[in-house]
């Protein structure tokens, strides 16, 4: 009598907040420090101080009956213009505030954005691997997803994408740097991608839209560049988030950026804001909305993930692991050791590391590895990758 | 090709923002002092300040990357057992933490309830006059809504109600202290509308839910006693927020409560699970969530609301006007001095007086009056509601 799908998506939960629960109860059994739990997208690095003091200063003067009302829904008109301003000054666009509806993080953002684009039965195109909730947040909007495969260096694959795209498809959703892949799309693949999204949208005599997803785009190493998919193709909506970036992922902060080169982009923004309202959502937290502006640019320190990065991809090559590029974001996507990627995961579990099998992902045969953590935790769990390699062999 | 029905949410708004918006236009052409704007309902008294100096204390002493985590889904464990525990003090309930799902404010509670408890074209029931987002709410999560009058002093009408049941109908959603009316719906028509829900369940053989929305149950006057429904029907699930009562409208900190009374409970909680997951909630701000158990039980100072409660609805009394007995919120609802309640407030326009029209509540013949304001402003405001009277010739 509960609606299943709904009842389904409560009771499975996601094979990630599993993996978490066995480790919490590991860790009352064996001791947390004898438990190497890698399957956690949890920001290990602080939010910048900043950001601490922003948050104290405004609870002393601001008087609290107007620092804790509510805002305009998409967020206060002085918060969207400063974003808008920090983003036009950072890649060269042209948005004003009118183009910011803040969020309750990228999950929210993408919530939103799939229910205002979407009509019952229209499909997103999803390259895997890709976080498994797109799949929901499609499902919920009333879409289809179809899943198609990145080739096998985790790039995407352009021709695959066209022979996915049907007359109902409606949006392409990019996630780079890649979660779980950690791969950063090459701007020769976007500017191909773009090409061939703009001719079959003058094909279809519709729009398609590209909608990206880029929480992880201060994560990205050696002096990547991340394309900045606005300005590859004009009709992109950006999702993100300040969770990674600014250590914040409880806090529930980001937005929904409607580029004015979007067609129709005030109808377009219009919908994104009939979303938000269909979807229950009144405004950001009036607090972390005020304390954004003062934090815009700034970022947690991120070289402890280049370090865990570092000495844990130099580690697992060392030891006979096959990996993704590791480009950015702060996973590595490994190949199993064996075709099962579930059994390699519980195997894992014997040396008392916690992976995530790349099923989760769309994408099995590889496993999730995490490193946000303390490097010192990287460095104690290296001899347990090292026996998992040897028990295949390696 | 843009779903209508989420771009029509996004562009219509709903009225009562466009006062605001009005509002903010007019107070700069006139000074905002000439202005009296009646509408909107944003708690004008401050929050109590041990929430401030919680949160400037959490901010100082725990961890920034503890702080600002995320949380389990429903909320930190500690943090909803503390909402449990208050709730089972105040009510004599038996619920346990795992009852509690924390939720971003009452519409978050309240959209996602609906996406857990309807499967699509099944009916839930709005005693009139209500809040207009009740309706996006119910569409959105596929069902459809059945507007039912209340009676003509606005307390439930249960032959009404009764008449509105059909086999498809699953919820009946109640809102009380009510918005608009102010009323409270007394305890012999709360044990009527319950039997009537026990017994239509056993006839059409499946459960009607009773959805209680009472975010403005600490706002109660004359020592009036607000009904908690779950003890009066055990299928009730509450949505709650801390928005009014805590002064924290901006700041979305609410709870879905799912008793262990209700049939499947377990069941009833992962739905709501699945409903939080599926419009894209991953959990409340945690700051927040950490703040909360010091703060249970507190509220602002509502006396300010009674005080100005008390002036107007003696003055407009006095002025002619009839309204709904006012025993809480901090609403009146009262009786437009002509047919049309939207030409009764353009009227109101004329007199610097913004209030919003009954329309708006699906209800029509009166106009809102929210008194969450200064004192001060409220008898400066008085002269225009006379003079608004005379032009009637009151």
């Amino acid at each position: 009598m509960l609606p299943k799908r709904i009842l389904d998506y409560g009771k499975s939960g996601n094979v990630i907040r599993e993996i978490s629960e066995y480790g919490k109860q590991r860790a009352r059994e064996i001791g947390p420090e004898n438990l190497y739990d890698f399957s956690i997208g949890n920001p290990s690095v602080p939010c910048p101080e900043q950001v601490t003091q922003t948050l104290i200063s405004l609870l002393q003067t601001v008087p609290a009956k107007k620092l804790h009302a509510y805002t305009a829904a998409p967020g206060d008109p002085g918060v969207r213009q400063a974003v808008a301003d920090y983003l036009n000054g950072r890649f060269g666009r042209h948005c004003s505030g009118d183009g910011i509806y803040l969020t309750a993080g990228a999950a929210a953002a993408l919530a939103i954005s799939l229910t205002a684009l979407l009509n019952p039965g229209e499909e997103v195109i999803l390259p895997a691997p890709f976080f498994s909730e797109y799949v929901v947040y499609t499902e919920q909007a009333g879409g289809v997803p179809v899943i198609v495969p990145c080739r096998s260096d985790f790039q995407l694959d352009v021709d695959v994408i066209e022979r996915a795209i049907t007359e109902k498809t409606r949006v392409l959703l990019l996630n780079s740097p890649n979660n779980p892949s950690g791969v950063v799309f090459r701007e020769d693949t976007v500017r191909a991608v773009s090409q061939l999204l703009a001719r079959k949208s003058r094909e279809l005599g519709h729009t398609i839209y590209l909608l990206s997803d880029e929480p992880y785009r201060e994560l990205a190493y050696d002096g990547m560049e991340v394309p900045y998919l606005p300005n590859y193709y004009p009709n992109t909506l950006v999702c993100n988030s300040f969770s990674k970036c600014l250590s914040l992922a409880g806090e529930r902060l980001g937005y929904v950026l409607v580029p004015e080169t979007v067609e129709n982009w005030r109808d377009v923004y219009a919908a994104v804001c009939g979303g938000g309202r269909a979807l229950g959502y009144i405004n950001v937290s009036s607090l972390f909305q005020f304390a954004l502006p003062a934090c815009l640019g700034q970022t947690a320190d991120l070289s402890i993930y280049a370090e865990n990065r570092r000495i844990l991809v130099s580690a697992l090559k060392e030891y006979g692991y096959e990996m993704a590029t590791p480009d950015g974001a702060f996973y590595l996507y490994v190949k199993a050791l064996e075709e099962d990627d579930m059994a390699f995961c519980k195997k894992a579990r014997e040396f008392e590391l916690l992976l995530v099998p790349g099923q989760a992902f769309y994408y099995p045969g590889y496993v999730r590895v995490a490193y946000c953590m303390d490097t010192d935790t990287i460095r104690r769990a290296l001899p347990a990758f090292k026996k998992l390699a040897q028990a295949y062999g390696k």
